[in-house]
Parts: structure tokens; C-alpha cells; sequence
């Protein structure tokens, strides 16, 4: 059974171990402070064009979330999500649970727009007796594959900074986003547009790691306490550091990123040449095909993913999600079963 | 300059490195469902003569505390602590930040006995104008380098037992802990003695990692709900579970331990040979000499290493603490500018 | 001015002051512990006809529902609500600052039945990855004036056992819902078939107070501490066991219920002899006209009133609220002016 | 049996009461937009000669502890309060409960002193892996009687000023403190030197009641959000702004808390005049004699008290509370059986 469940299935890219041996022995500072951060900080700052962000290195995208979301709300303020939004549906309350609401929203593509916010600004306008909306949480690529353009990101960040709203931006699948060949968007793009983003590491070539990136210092002032409060604080950071090093030297981390969308995309043409549909307009590594049940099921032998949603009696829609490490082979092994089904 | 600030200065056991190279293109179903988790549960379930003990990954020691003790404890509910218990002393207020109190009470060497127990149950009878205490937290080896003998272990575990208390030990150093020449301590004991105890990775060889262990498997139920809730659940859980496994293949979990307390009790008869005392009563791979301030300012030239407690106008308490990495060499230089200083 | 806008906006019913002017000066225990307590706690148990009921007495809705949720739940569980639920609407979010998330579903009448439940079962179906429904919140009579009948409030109790859900009844207009025309329901049926409910006080005659009842004893064990933790636990509680011991002397509660709504009711008639029609089909104390702008215009230079909803560009549905204490020449008034308008 | 347990052994002061029933039937605005609000506010800042203070109405002192400091703290943010005050002994983890720690310092007489400050941010220099001390949390009069003098207050503040520390009054009995003999401070003094105290009004004629104030402004935008939040909202808040009508027309609040504080120094003179000492130095309405036990068993048949702590095998300190409700005869009648015991 090949796994096209997710992009963690497996482990890191190999130039990510190496480095991990090479500098095994070598004593470091702990909590973060070792010299690896210092260099990826930097490698990054360069990347981003922002001299001045405030990086942090964290284990996974839930405690990332849920980090930035509680540091930066006061008691009463909450976070606004598209209802797929991964804080709202698939993070077992990690929001709630350190005392804040997540508004959400119905939208058709997974993205927030500035008529979003104003639609949830009027909702919760009767204050105090509802929450305050203060932070706005997105996520390129999203969770059901779609990408925000230039466009859409200058315009939403407009309405946030017009409604006194920080953007928060959930980059679990950065890379993919960014590799997208709709997308025009770019790291220094995303550091002017936003107030926080996070690159996601652990489903693009690392272990484990996701980079924090506050673009606007203060923001971050004294963040480390957070971090250390809320068992965020790898005793050895440089297990982190030392990913983010490995994979933004060079252009690693969009070449993983590249080759993952250029595999789903493959599967996404055929599933179109034999004349099936789509639940998402998705251009990154995770696709939601309609497929005949009968032909999910035929496929199920051989293949493991997630049966997304049911269509009609006869239709499902299923996720596939290719990745750095996913074998070509697999790829067209799959493509060629479809066909035959 | 050379490393006695802590024990996590190096990344992992080269054999944990290897196991990670081995396996890591080798397809996983992620957030701890890997068959490595399968089988370093099944290894660990044997070495504590415990067949029925829940247990999971994790990857830090604030995490795993908190973690543990916001899910056992109801609203109203507190954890009693030495005050130099780690939850108290040094993790920014985690399990405050989860809503519980930590009821401290100041001992002799960081040890809590039945006597405390009953001191502070005295303390907080008042109800319901007071928290109900409901948790002990113990550390095993303590933060100031003691350890707990079974004797101490059954009368604490009874008195909680009488008390309806749940007992949890802290076991971030419990290798160096039971391989302490004072230790008649095993890990079958702790699974008898205890409710829920940690085995701690992080500073005994692994790059990352703790292993909860619940004895009683009533109170672990529904736990994966609060790891994912708390951002603890690594998509790529394997790289817990390897380490586990790796670790107690064979002896080495113990082997590395012992070493560890082996160098340090190496540098503790050099300290004592020289006429000088300690803080504390160490056996473990934590030891906190008092020396001149002199002899200090002349060793920091050439060690890193914390200067704990001031004594009097001319001494002062130093921790060192080794480790499975530590440069036997760099011990010897140690002792060696010590007695000439 | 006369105001229609709430239920809260005069003082108690005199013979409430009278009894507090009455007991002034004699000396009673404080935190609830008063006689007054016992007298009003067996009062309402007899009224209950559930001896075993564990009763205390809070002072304000929002208050009472965060304190017996949160109470309730463990970390990980959450509560579910209809879209109008007061706790999800008008609460600022008090359930999320506990830690816990309230899962809402839409409905047509502000209440739930044993399909939203199912529905919420499925969409809540992928653990650990998603909280875990455990409460099912309802209130009667609902926010838009809306009440349970015997047979909907039976199907809902059994569909919350068959799913090990709790079942929580919010009855700040409980004296409303039962009063109500439609309602086949009691006391002892509430208390028969909900795990734990409240009777409204503040709105209903009482300057203060509600009184939450436990069903199941069981759920109440150690609650005072989290009454005295939350800030509820009135030094004085006299003041709201006071009042509850006036208002359930004889039938006082339910007759000045039935009088609220019964003014409702005159209102309501007058409102469809007008040819105009509601937002909801209540048959309380609050009524939602749908009215043309420029009538509501008029009636809004002599009455105060929420304009709850814009229906289209000429007309919106207004709120309208009488009480125990409402005038029922300003009543008549009301109509006559409506009539005119 | 007479009372001298606590002081909110009776209802409230007549006048308090007259009023209620004369404002009863008067239409107001829910939620503490009344206007006696106003009325009362306004009466309130011409006292404390502090025109842009910002001042709320709440219910009872655990809760208004809690909301301040929980809507003043950012996450990792901790509150400072000697061992003996009511957020560390009394309130059942309150603070805890909105996630922050309280850090506490035992002190000879319940206060807090430049020296306890200093010695605090020593202990809390590591960060960040200890909480940030942020606010000073102290009681005036304190709860074992005391009070602050003008020149302790001054220190006391400049030294929070100076550490970037907020300070905060609990005034439970803030009359009593400003009436004792041995104050001199005023509340336009405390007015300048906190930035935020609430006065108390339960233990001093009210029925419930305490008046929250900001003296700074800023820290005040949004607390209304807060009040909700945390279910300390009332929709009758007149019955809370009413009482602070009443009690500070004229010297009413003063007159009553000087009548309660004349009763126990009559009460302690007494104790003194028979040869016994006190456990604190009290001049307040409080008073803790140490007495034989002999004694306190024949005067426990005849009055209610706390036994407050054991001193030798045949003594104990006791706790008598005298209120403005305090019978003067019993007074006497107290004395005379001490007298003669």
C-alpha cells in the first residue's frame, strides 16, 4: 500500500541528516540560543528582506498557532477563521483552550476576503457583550489547497490595518503555497502583508520545525517566556535551527516544495483527462478529487488516503497529498490504475 | 571553554542517529501511530513488568508536566510540589497557565515525605475556600541532584494513596536517578509506586523526547485529545518513538546514565579531597560544590557553568552537571585545574 | 420613554424587598450557608419533587453557565449550542476564557433536537483531532422566545444518554417557558429530564439570583469550590436565597411569569389584527414583530426597543420584552400608537 | 449565640435598603449603564479628587480580584502578594484558575515593603524560565488588621514605578483601614498612590458591592468586555450603584467602618488591660488576642469566633470581627465574661 494520506509519512531529507551528524558533538547553548539559530535567523532575515523580524523556532503547527494566537490576544479578543481554517477544525480545541473564540466564517474557496471581516465586524458589533474580533488567521496554501495571490493578500491586509486587526498568516505548506504556479506571492511579500506568518518545516524536508516570523518587533517582545511556559522550549533547539539552516540554504525548501505540487499536479491532469471533477480549485500537493465510489474503492487496495466527503450516492471527493519524498513511481503506478478503473 | 551547565549541550547518541538514517524513508502513519511506537511501547511495557501501562511520546519536560496535570486535575484542583520541584521553580508557570495552583513547601533536599503531605493537607482544609490538593509531583533524581530510595517511595505513595492523592513523578534525569549508587530504585518499583511518571530522552541521549507512562490506564483515557489540544502531537511522531526504541534496546538508556553520574561523582571526590562541601547531597550527574570565589573566577576562565547560590561573602555554590556526552578528558583537565587553583 | 427593551429594568417585586427589609439584622452565616438557604433549597426540592436535588444560588446567568460548564468539562470537551444560545451569542465569549469550545448548530427556533445532535456526533466524529462533545446546551424558553414541549424535551434527554452527553438546561426565563400557553412542561419534568438546570431569578421578580439545580448529585460534588474560585460566592448569600424564598413561596414565580407573558400575548394580538406577522413563533415574554420602518419609526419616539433584525429595505423585526413589572396601561398605549401608526 | 465571626453577619445599612425601595419601580438601563451609575461614579471621583478615574461596580472582592489582575496580566505575567493576602489564602486558586502564578513573600504584618519587592525580582531574574512579576497586589487593611501608613504607600509605589510593576489595593475593608487610629492616608492619597484599588462595600453596610477604580485611565479601555467575560455583569447593576449612592453621601462609609474599628479596640483594650498579648498588631476591625484555651472554650459557649491558630499547648490566637452591625451590648457583655474568665 502506498500512503498518499499526507506529507509526513516520511522522515527528513537526507541533507537535513547529514547536517544533524555533522554537528552532533559539537556543544551548543541550549533553549534556543544555540549558534545554528543565530545563522538561520539570519539566512531567513535575508530571505524575508526584513532586517528586523523576530524569529523563533517551534516543534509543530498546532503549538505555533496556539502560541502567537494567546500571546498576542488580551482576555476578551478573539481570532476570526474560515470555517476549514486548521485552528477551527482540526486542532482539538488548542485555541479555545487558552481562553480565546475563533470566529468563523462560511467561505467557498477556504480563503478570507475584506468582505469577510466586515461581514463578522457587524456580527460582533455589539460590544461588550460579545468577544472582540482582533486577530485574522489564514493559511497559504490552505487547508483544502488553494493559494491567496498578491492581490487578495494587499487587500486583506488593508481591511485589517483599517480595522485595527493584526493578520496572521498559518504557513504550514508555505512552500507549496509559493510554488504554486498561480501563486505571485513571495517570502518578502508575505513579511510586508502580514503581522505573523510561520514557515512550516515539518511537511517540507524537515523532522519537526516551524519558523515564527514576527514581522513587527514589538510584537514579539518577551515572546520567550511564552514559549518556555507553554513546553515549547526544546531543551536542545538546535534540532530545529539546524532544519531551517539545511533547508532555506540555497533554494532546498522551494525545490521540495516545487517537486510536491509538480506530482500532485500530474495526478490532478489525469483525474481531468478521464473527465472527473474537483471539490476544491486546488493548484498545490493536496488535491480533492470526485471520484466514482466503485473507483475509490479500487484504488483503496493499493493506495491509502482520506475519503474527504461524500458527493452523492454514487460520488465521493478523496484528498491525495504528494510530497518531497514521494516516489514518482508511485505517482504514475496511481495514475495508471485510475485509467485502468 | 568547556560545557558543565547542563546535559543537553550535544545533540543524540550516535546508535539514536543511526536508527533515525535507517529508517527514515520508510512510509509512517503520523501522530504517534507509527509501528516504531508499537514496539518501543511493548519494549518499555516489559522493562516495567507492566503490561497494561498506557504510555506516549512527548517531547519535552514542561510539556509532559503540564500536560499531565492539566488533564488529571479539575478546576478546582492543585498539585503539591517541593519548592524547588521544577513546575514550581523553573517553567515560567506553565501548570498556572493551564489554571491550577502549584502548593509549594520548602525541604531539605528537594524530597517530598509523608510529613509534608500531611503538613500541607492541614494547611488546606479550609475548603472550599482554598484549593483541593489532588496531584504530589516528585522529581526522580531531584533538581538539586538527590535521589529517592524505596523506602521513601512506598511511605510517599502510601501516604497519597490514604489521602486520595495521585502521585507523578518527574523523571527528566530518572536514568541517572536509578543508576545512582544509592538508588535501590528500579523502573518495575516506579511503575508500582507511582499513578503516572515520565521517562525523560532528552538529557540521557535522545535529541528529543519523554515517555509518559500512565500505571493506571483509567486515567490515561482520552489523553491523545490533550496532546493534540496542547500542540504536542508530532506529525512525524517516529522521531520519538526510534529514540525510545534505540534507547532501551539492551541496557544503553542506563548505560549512558551511568556514565554520566560516573564523571560527576569523579569530580565530586576531587571536590571533597580538596577539603571542600556541598549544597547538596548529590549522587546523580548534578553536583553543586562550594568554593572559594577565587577558585571559581579561575575555573570559569576555562568551564561554562552556573554559579547557583551565594554562600557567604567569599564562597558560592557552582553547579556542574555531566552527561552521556561528556569529555572524560575535560573532567580530568577539570580536577586537575582545581587542585591547582 | 417607556421600555420595552428588557426584563431587568426595574428593582424586585416588593414582597422580595419586604422579606429582606424583614431578616436585615439577623444574624446568619455567610457563603451560602444561611438558614434562609436550607429553607429555600427544601422549598424548591419539594417543588422539584426530586429530594435528592443539589440547589445553590448564583447571581447572574452568564455566571451560572460558565461555572456549571466549565465544571463540568474536561480539557478537552466541549459544549454544544444553537447559533442563538445565549453562551454563544451574548456571553463575550465566558465558555472559550474556561478553556472549552462551544460547538453551535443552526436551527429554525432557537432549540435543538436529536438531529442536530447526530449531526454534530458525525462532524465532531475524527478524534483526536477535534474536540469531544459533551454538554448539550438549551435554553427554555429560548432566546427568541421559543419553548420545549414534554415530547421535544424527552427525545432530546434520551438522544444525550444514548451519546453519554450531559444535558443543561439555561432558565433565566424558565417561569416564562412554562407559563407559556404551549408548554406541557413542569418543574418536575425539567428535573427529570435534564442533567442539571437554573431558574431564572433576575428576570423574573428577584433583584438578583438564580438557582442552579443538579439532578444527578453526583455532578455536584466539591461545586463550592468552584462557586468561591469563579468570584460567585456571595459573602451575603442571604440576598439570594432571600428571594428565591419569596418567590417560590405559594406561586409567586409562575404568577408573575404568566403575567409577563400574558401582556406579550396582548401585544402579539394586536401586532397580526394589524395584518403583520413575527421573526419567531414565540409565545413569551419576548416578541419579534416584523414591522414597516416607518411605523417602527413612530413607535420609537415613545418606546424604548432592540431593532433586532433588518428584514428588507422597508421592514424590520423589533424585540419587545414585558416583564412582572411592566405597566399594563403602557401596554394598551403601545397598541393603541401601533394602531394609529 | 452572638457573632463575631465575620462582617457580613447582617444585611445592610437601613439607609441602603430605604433607597432600593424608593428607586424600585424606577425604569433603568441594564448592565451598569443606570443613572445612579453615573451618579454614584461622579460622587466617587470628587472624593478621591481624581476627575478621570474610571470606576466599575462589582459583586464581591474574590471576584473583583480576579478580573482586574487577570485582565491586567499578559500570559507569562505574575502578580506579587504577600503570603497572607486573600489571592494567595483565600480565594480557592482564583487567580490561578485565569492562568497566572501569585507569587508570594512572607512578611511579619501582612504588608508589603520596598525590601519584599527587591528580594522578589531577585528571585525572578532567570527568565524566561520563571514568570515576569507585573503587578503588586496588597490589602489595606490587611487581613490580619493592619493598614498602611501614607510614607508606606509612597515607598511602596515609587518602588513599583521604578520596576515597571503595577500597584493594586484590595479595599475589602478599605473604610476600616482609613478610619483606624494609626492612618493617615485618605482616599484621594491612595487615589494617587495605586493604580488600580477597589472599595469595599459588603464588610461595611452594603449588601454586596465593591467599587472598582482605575486611576489610570488607560488601563481601564475594554474592562467592560471583561466584566462580562467573567459573569460579573449584573442586568440589574443598580443594586450595586445604588449602594455606593447611599454610603458615600455624606460620611456615611466612614462613619461606619470608624463605628466597627471604636468596638474591637474596646474589645482589645480590654484584652490587654487582663494581661494578654495579640497575634498581630491590629487597629482595625479585626483583632487576634492570644488567649488561654481555658478561656476560649468558656467564651466559644456564648460567642461565635475563630480559633485562628495554635501558639502553645495552652494557647491560641482567636480572630473577633466587629462590623457596623455590632451590637454594643455585646461588646460588653464579651468583655465582661473575659473578665471574669
Amino acid at each position: 500500500m502506498y500512503n498518499f494520506k499526507n506529507d509526513y509519512s516520511e522522515g527528513a531529507h537526507p541533507k537535513v541528516l547529514d547536517k544533524l551528524i555533522e554537528t552532533n558533538l559539537i556543544q551548543q547553548l541550549g533553549y534556543g540560543e544555540d549558534e545554528y539559530a543565530l545563522q538561520a535567523r539570519d539566512l531567513l532575515r535575508k530571505k524575508l528582506v526584513k532586517q528586523d523580524a523576530i524569529i523563533h523556532f517551534l516543534s509543530g503547527g498546532t503549538q505555533t498557532n496556539l502560541l502567537v494566537i494567546s500571546f498576542l490576544l488580551r482576555v476578551h479578543e478573539a481570532v476570526i477563521s474560515a470555517k476549514t481554517g486548521h485552528i477551527s477544525a482540526n486542532e482539538t480545541g488548542a485555541i479555545e483552550a487558552t481562553g480565546h473564540k475563533v470566529i468563523t466564517i462560511d467561505t467557498d474557496n477556504g480563503k478570507l476576503s475584506p468582505n469577510d471581516i466586515t461581514h463578522i465586524l457587524q456580527e460582533y458589533a455589539l460590544a461588550p457583550h460579545v468577544v472582540k474580533p482582533r486577530i485574522v488567521y489564514i493559511s497559504n496554501s490552505t487547508e483544502i489547497g488553494t493559494v491567496y495571490t498578491l492581490a487578495e493578500l494587499e487587500a486583506l491586509y488593508l481591511s485589517c490595518q483599517k480595522n485595527d486587526l493584526l493578520l496572521y498568516m498559518d504557513g504550514a505548506r508555505l512552500g507549496h503555497a509559493l510554488t504554486a504556479d498561480n501563486s505571485d506571492l513571495t517570502l518578502a511579500a508575505i513579511a510586508r502583508l502580514t503581522d505573523v506568518f510561520y514557515i512550516g518545516g515539518t511537511k517540507n524536508g524537515a523532522l519537526l520545525g516551524e519558523a515564527i516570523v514576527f514581522n513587527k518587533p514589538e510584537l514579539a517582545v518577551d515572546f520567550e517566556y511564552a514559549i518556555k511556559q507553554k513546553g515549547a522550549m526544546l531543551a536542545k533547539g538546535r534540532i530545529l535551527s539546524i532544519q531551517f539552516l539545511v533547508l532555506f540554504t540555497g533554494d532546498l525548501y522551494f525545490e521540495l516544495a516545487r517537486r510536491a505540487n509538480a506530482l500532485a499536479m500530474q495526478i490532478a491532469r489525469a483525474v481531468k483527462d478521464q473527465g472527473y471533477s474537483f471539490l476544491t480549485e486546488s493548484t498545490t500537493n493536496q488535491i480533492f478529487p470526485i471520484l466514482p465510489k466503485s473507483i475509490i474503492h479500487t484504488l483503496s487496495l493499493r493506495y491509502q488516503f482520506y475519503v474527504w466527503k461524500e458527493i452523492d450516492q454514487d460520488h465521493a471527493a478523496i484528498r491525495l497529498i504528494t510530497s518531497w519524498a514521494t516516489n514518482p513511481d508511485q505517482v504514475d503506478a496511481f495514475i495508471s490504475d485510475l485509467q485502468r478503473a
